[in-house]
């Protein structure tokens, strides 16, 4: 997580005193939930949220503690102490450090999922208008870098906007994984604590109860929630990649937004590029990278060993802020995108037709020509158009063995573009719902 | 996938034969709806399945065709030809060869999704089993390799059986997500096949169509789907590392089954090693090797490239048959373990009654010692028992400082193993809705 | 590792066969060891060259062995002493199973560096007569996509030799990596085998003594061996990916070979497709998803465990197999690649001479115009003919600010594209030691 | 790079003022290059020391003007003419942004390599001293976890300083991987800089040249140096996993140093928690997890993208950081840890005199009995010992089988502790070149 990728309202999330306060509500909730079970006297568990609801934490305090206990748990205990006095005896009674520190990164990660989907909810809208504004723009769809069929840039909005509807899905899924609380104390058997305590504070912070923890909520979980993000940030990498191939020199069908007074290169100032969509490729490869540390993570020794930890503590912030600001940049990169309709129609007819030669060949094979045969005539016929030697339509025309199934006429009409976009609205309507 | 971590019921998945069923059932059916639509007659499709709807496909023919061709699909198509007779024109109209390649990955996909999820099933059983006759059986629990407190093999069970039910809603969704289908030719623009053709195939084969196609399906589902692979991998890794745990020879608390006639090793005979856990653990590597070669496959250039397609080659059987064999033999570690019950009560008593000292810390808490003063009385007692140096509770019976707080009576409760155990049943009610 | 994507050469070093020979000779080398120094008769350590150094081994009977006794080692000695008879007993004398399987993992990937390593050189010999052929063929340098500044299609070359030429020392490093014998006995004291049987082995089958083993082999080794292939395949990766864009319809600088009787598509006769060049990214995903379960073997509990032996299984031939593959099948690229110098040249002028707007910038501070100021001159000329509206010469000589710093003639001087060969053939002399 | 797991030495070779400082050295020896062959005047070059030369650069000030041209070097060329000025104009002459990023690059992990070096040269210094001290401390060596046959400590510390003793070699290699220097243009050609100032650019800044960059240094480069870090952090956990091992409550023979004041758990004072060694595995996931986004780096399109920037803008700090405080903390972690040669003692008496076995079996192959029957007598009294029903030398005696081939005074000296160690010294004498 560094400043130059990152925003605010993530980076957030993850600052010690958002930590601290969340740290404060599990334990001040499960004070509320002792104190209804009569375990400690409910005045304390009210002089807690009254002395301590609305400080702000001492961070560099609790790090000065810390450095003496070693333990970030006791030290934040401590510094609590500090402020509510003698009723703080009551405060993490039968809990241990993991049912504070489990439950707190949950809640995290939760609120980190609900930026991501809104993050994609812009995204989505973005790539929404943009769809619909050139839903009927031609331009050629390519397999393998080389010319196919036409297609509409539409249609690659479309495209994206379903990869995004999925993803979003899979962000809810994932934030789901890790909605849990676990309050069940030294190695998840409630023998010092009772379960309804765990049941108040998820109820309270928008958990449900973890069924079986052992001190440690399962690190499957937050395995699913790191690879989702992998996934999510793979989808950028697409759709980023596609603006790159459509941003070169030789194709430019698509160009980023080029603000006042940016630079393109320090040498060659007519350079306009593809920054941003090259930054988000290079930004899906570190969000990919913290998924197998994720994994890793799952097969914690025992009840738990603490080596989950060190990696948490950076892939935590780092993938989400970097997603977040990753699913941002796209949006951006998206809503402004400028399209040049014009260099879309001049590459479609670069190659003198040619891509209609499936037509041909469909139309030769419908009139009774054997498909080795069909596709030999309509080969034949391509190879010196490829070569520059002629325009396919009027050497099919000339071609005795295709003149003999297929008229002038007849040929022209293999030619029409609207043809190939004929079910753009039934995709459209599968995609959006509407047309 | 190698014979040796091989299942045949996955294998046959992907072998020729299976494959070019598939295919031939996408051509069959695909013709079928045309035929339906009217576009090739009704006995043209009729004859597709009466003339090859129960051949073997000749898998040695095929590939020399294709070696010819370099093209696969055109190489089965020009071997289906050789059944069909002169009706094979009406083959494969409008569609392009991925129409049928996605569509048959994602056939195997959810048959191995299918099979995947019945492992599952199999291991929940045999991990249920094993959990009801041990629900009281005493263990220590551990953290960081440390006595900490008690629970039950049942607990460890317990915790296994719900990581794995999360395992299998995970396979669920995975199985959705690649349970798709297109039909949509040559850039998924229906230009030269209705869109009906691709609903048809996809009702006849349990495939949803896949909203839009740009001639491939989207591979983030994949990518989602061997991601999902990983993670079940890593819990496999989980349970596998509990088991390698607890048969370490200083601990002894469980044992893989070792069968008649095995030698353990070449050198040392005494030696019962956990081989199938370790190998368990290797496996896990392995599948989590492939989730980034799959979300990697996810951003093809434009509307397709084919460089995913060596990679499925590769990991589509490896990642299904490796984890199919894993699920299997995990299941057949846990049903056939050997539990040493009276090894666990030996391990428990091992520190001399340390694993109390946290009730021993509430108990003074709750007779009014500050948390830091509880705290120093318990570890001054707790460290010369801990150096083999006497008995926990003897040590406290002798301490001016507790006994002022504690009876010898109030003391010896607090060692009570039942203690413990008493949520039990709670969280069996939980994991397995019964206890 | 499968047959589409393998080499017989390669493929046989890991088949069952290579593997009991190797398996052998470490043994029957250890044997004259230790007849040498006196622990066996001399006689037998003859006889079971004579009698087994010449058998093909019966691989069927092995696995049938080792089906009861689930020990690879000791199924295989079984099988060897059915040839050699009472002398069997001082095979294996004081050796772990580690000993052999170990050691032959060695030799099997000291096995495949040597073709990796040649293969490497056939595809430096292929580069670089494509260099030399194109050294002094001009072509657009693209940053971000965009055109830059002339280079030659020889310089791309030059590039790939480079890297290439880095790979093979890499590859030498990663051979030395593994190049290692242990012959130690139980856990590597050499408690039960004399240091000199070691000696001997590792002298006989080309390695070193591994100066501290533990049963096994450190597997630091592997995983960097298996880290070099990973680079190895990038790199392949990086070159694929230029050859790709190259063949891209609107660039089309470059093409694979096409043969006869190849399709391109079922659909689209016409289309020429990179599929070769796809084909080896998806490999590099493929040997680059290896590193990692390699990198995780390598923390072995204690002296060892045995969950590396499944990953090598699979990832040992496999990642050998497909890196070779892929280094053949990019050689054939390379040697059969077809260059467009005509098609270069055109690209180059596309942009209507704006790619020696850096000239132009140089020479007006040259002049002394400040950085800033020139920079804005060149810009201003450079947006206009980037959309299209004229060429930049023309523009400039036009521009009152340039004009008055510019001749132009010297403008015209500033346009030439030698200026940008000049020192091509200085880069030659550091990359080929030849120009 | 987080502080809690960074080092304040490593940190400042990744701040900006560290960076800018490089940047502005890189232009100043190119201008002392571009000097000297006469393409600027002398006074300027040296100008530019006098008036920058010492200054302390404006990072905010940087940020604001980089706000406005989205270009970082830029921003710094700006700043910088603000203490140069009219002479700023001949600074960067020729040369493009990429020939400072990357040479800046390169100059920081080559002194983050030195750091590393040094880090692992303390960690050898560390194990050295304990192989040393307890090169005859008698302790089990496990494989599979279980008992095998005696070893030293001193071995296992000789294990580790042998593995360490490659990873420095590596890290040397890394090292000179990404020792280049490229100052060559626009596109590599040098068209506008002579080779000349590359070279002195080199040589004052501990470099060679890169024979042949294309604006950018090749990735394969950087590729290997991140994947060498990543095979020293595997080998940080192999040592940090056989500590965690050693502490175990079961095993316990060995302890990571517990300082005063130090709390082990909020909940259970007694606990002594391995957490150092437990958070190096953590860290090790961390650093492996960097392996792949740099190589999956190397690939960049053309002459160059720049989608690796992102990438290593988060790694480069990230991993030689977290590498560097890993380092350090196993060093503190082996250099202080408790070592406990009685309970290495005792267990491994635990076996009841199994851990010779192997012996025996040796013993009685040697008396002529066939290894398959040998085999079975020892088996067959290892089961009852392996049960704990007896002691396997007694055992052993009143065998008739065993008996018959082996007196009570030949079975007794099979049981000799001092008959595995007799070869530590030669060990030693190989890895440290002393015994």
């Amino acid at each position: 997580m560094i400043p130059r990728y990152s925003r605010p309202e993530m980076v957030k999330i993850w600052d010690p005193q958002t930590r601290f306060r969340i740290w404060f509500e599990i334990e001040a909730y499960a004070c509320d939930a002792l104190a209804e079970i009569g375990v400690i006297p409910k005045e304390s568990a009210k002089a807690i949220w009254e002395r301590a609801g609305n400080v702000t934490f001492d961070v560099d305090r609790i790090d000065e503690i810390e450095r003496v206990t070693k333990h970030d748990v006791i030290a934040f205990l401590t510094h609590l102490a500090e402020f509510i006095g003698p009723d703080s005896r009551f405060v993490h009674q039968g809990m241990t450090s993991s049912d504070v520190l489990d439950t707190c990164l949950n809640v995290q990660l939760v609120r980190a999922a609900d930026i991501l989907i809104a993050d994609v909810d812009a995204l989505l809208a973005a790539i929404k208008k943009r769809a619909f504004e050139h839903k009927m723009t031609p331009t050629i769809g390519r397999s393998h870098g080389i010319h196919a069929e036409p297609v509409t840039f539409g249609l690659k909005m479309a495209q994206a906007y379903a990869e995004f509807t999925r993803c979003r899905e899979r962000l809810v899924h994932a934030r789901k994984e890790v909605a849990t609380c676990a309050i069940s104390g030294a190695v998840g058997t409630f023998a010092n604590i009772d379960p309804r305590v765990e049941e108040h504070v998820a109820a309270k912070l928008g958990l449900t109860p973890e069924p079986v923890s052992t001190q440690v909520v399962p690190r499957d979980r937050h395995a699913m929630y790191f690879a989702t993000l992998g996934v999510v940030a793979s989808s950028i990498e697409r759709l980023a990649t596609e603006i790159r191939h459509l941003q070169r020199t030789e194709v430019l069908e698509a160009e980023e937004f080029f603000s006042e007074g940016q630079k393109g290169s320090s040498a060659m100032p007519h350079k306009r590029n593809p920054v941003l969509t090259e930054n988000l490729t290079g930004l899906a490869r570190l969000v990919r990278g913290m998924v197998t540390p994720a994994l890793e993570n799952v097969a914690l020794w025992h009840e738990r060993d603490i080596s989950h930890s060190s990696v948490e503590r950076m892939i935590g912030p780092d993938a989400t802020v970097t997603l977040d600001f990753a699913l941002a940049r796209l949006t951006g990169v998206i809503d402004k995108l400028i399209v040049y309709p014009e260099n879309m129609r001049k590459n479609l007819d670069r190659l003198g037709g040619l891509i209609h030669s499936q037509r041909v060949l469909l139309a030769l094979t419908q009139k009774g020509v054997s498909r080795e045969e069909a596709y030999s005539y309509v080969q034949r016929n391509a190879m010196p158009v490829w070569r520059g030697e002629g325009d396919f339509l009027t050497l099919l025309k000339a071609d005795k063995d295709v003149a003999a199934q297929l008229s002038a006429t007849e040929l022209e009409e293999l030619f029409d573009l609207g043809y190939h976009l004929k079910h753009v609205d039934t995709i459209f309507r599968r995609v959006f719902g509407e047309a």
